[in-house]
């Protein structure tokens, strides 16, 4: 009998890091190949243990994989859905972790046949630096992972994502893609754009080398996100254009109304920094929870994950894959999430 | 024979985080008197061991103090200058550390007498948390610390203050004041103001909780210094408006420039990116170096911190402060920190 098969197409920061989780689960039943067109990363990955073969063509990465991570920005994920199209094993399971979600359904719409189940996904978790030397086991360890399945996704398909998720100890999310895209527009994409612009003002001016005698963590921390990958940040601004417009045109309000603080003086000043500090304060120390009903009338996702995986993953997957005009619907998914049909999450 | 003291004013998270520094050196012959307005602040430094003894007034704070520190934010450490004329002991070194300096110098001048010396400084450090309870004895270590001695200073208090400075682990800058508060501007002022502007857009938002989901690690570094105590941004940006709305202006132009790339795409928005990364990197691994004397002929200050701090402090400060008619000229220090007549401090 065939052992269940994962294959990680991209083993940069993310792909690494998402097979070292994998690979360290005890009693696995599944096997891990990887592969990336850097040939350094995919060996670099496999030193690490993060995948146990490496792949010599998306033909044989693919080849029986059951569960596939696509983990590069999106213009090369687009292009792997057209390329993996002929080698896709029927009732394959394909995810992403890309940055924006609605272009990346749309491309799995058009390109994937209908005998594949797309569920797509984005860690709200990563590092200024990439590659698979800047690879963490502990990477998404409590972070949000947001969760857009195609709508023609089964239910154990999402459920196998939720598993894989959960088990690499993050927090799944169910979001609508364009929801998902205006949201990370506000608090991740145009975050990137902020700590471009502040260092290039600083590194531009005349008295650059003197400035960054004097700078300090915070000017560290606002610029780190200028050290991310240029592809993704390319990819990442060119498929949420839109969004990321119009969260600047809103950043471009909240610094005149500072301007017009810093103009007028207390107590609009203190006034300004007081309640945003007592706000964030909040954020940061209670931070909105969603609640995940437990219970046995409610097997967690990471429940599933275990009974699917570590009992015959691959072969029970076929059997609900191959199953003809099984029911798509995921009202009972979002049910368990505790998400009200509008996809929100907190109650 | 009396020992010396160290007066520190102000037992918040940076008065506390430099007590701590001092307390913990070895065979120390001073003691550390603390104050701080609140006095639950005053009463957790000493049980953290960065103050000997709390003092139970300005007057008692001073009284004999050789050093003293003012570690609280720019308008009350102006107040502090002037109620604290009275009790100055003659030829006492007062220090600040407060994140403008012309201000500063600008009181100094116009409230303290010419028997004592004024040396501004400016620790380039701090974490978005305050209060004694989030003092750290590292929390120096390894940071710039700008140096900003008044005209009048002499030699040997510019010194003792450089000596607190390396005894805590950071590295003096010697710089002007008012290039210090443009620089100050763009590298920690301005960045509290884009801290404050990103979580007001996100939290003002209608999706402020669908958003608050999806906010990661990017998010909440940026976000950080908005955090920050409001009575210090309030002071910081009363005390150097013009600077940071120069920046605030070219700020505007940098996003401005984003904008257009984001329209033009490729390879304008590659490039915008890609060497944003590089440049940034290079600051990260590589950071611009002032270039130190070291050897015999060239004592550090820490060596000079430590001939008068440990052979009896008070003592020879007495006796070089009471000399009348001492040179005041500062080119000598200016020489042995490697800085030139401009205060550029590298080569």
């Amino acid at each position: 009998m065939a052992r269940a098969r994962i294959a990680i197409i991209g083993t940069g920061l993310i792909g690494t890091s998402i097979g070292l989780g994998l690979a360290a689960r005890k009693d696995r039943e599944y096997d891990i190949v990887g592969i990336d067109k850097n040939r350094g990363h995919m060996r670099e990955a496999k030193k690490l243990g993060a995948i146990d073969r490496e792949a010599g063509s998306l033909e044989e990465a693919l080849k029986d994989a059951g569960l596939v991570v696509i983990a590069v920005p999106a213009m090369a994920a687009r292009q792997i859905l057209q390329d993996a199209v002929p080698y896709l094993a029927e009732g394959a399971i394909i995810t992403d972790t890309c940055s924006t979600k609605a272009d990346i359904l749309r491309w799995a719409a058009e390109f994937l046949p209908d005998t594949v189940n797309f569920v797509g996904s984005h860690p709200m978790a990563g590092r200024e630096l990439s590659g698979p030397g800047a690879a963490n086991i502990d990477l998404f360890r409590g972070a949000t992972w947001a969760v857009t399945p195609s709508p023609r996704a089964d239910e154990q398909a999402v459920n196998i994502v939720l598993g894989l998720i959960e088990a690499l100890g993050a927090i799944p999310l169910y979001i609508d893609a364009s929801e998902h895209d205006t949201y990370a527009a506000a608090v991740s994409h145009v975050p990137i754009l902020m700590s471009v612009a502040l260092f290039r003002m600083v590194r531009d001016s005349h008295g650059w080398e003197d400035a960054s005698f004097l700078a300090g963590s915070g000017f560290r921390d606002l610029t780190r996100l200028a050290s991310g990958d240029p592809t993704m940040s390319r990819d990442i601004m060119s498929s949420n254009r839109d969004a990321v417009m119009h969260w600047l045109g809103r950043l471009e309000d909240e610094l005149r109304t500072i301007k017009r603080a810093l103009e007028e003086g207390d107590p609009v000043l203190t006034d300004l920094f007081a309640s945003t500090q007592l706000d964030r304060d909040t954020f940061i120390m209670n931070p909105p929870q969603r609640r995940v009903p437990d219970g046995p009338e409610a097997p967690t996702a990471a429940d599933t994950m275990r009974r699917m995986f570590f009992g015959g993953f691959y072969d029970r997957l076929k059997d609900v894959t191959n199953k003809p005009g099984m029911d798509r619907n995921t009202d009972d998914l979002k049910r368990k999430l505790g998400v009200d049909e509008n996809g929100n999450g907190r109650s």
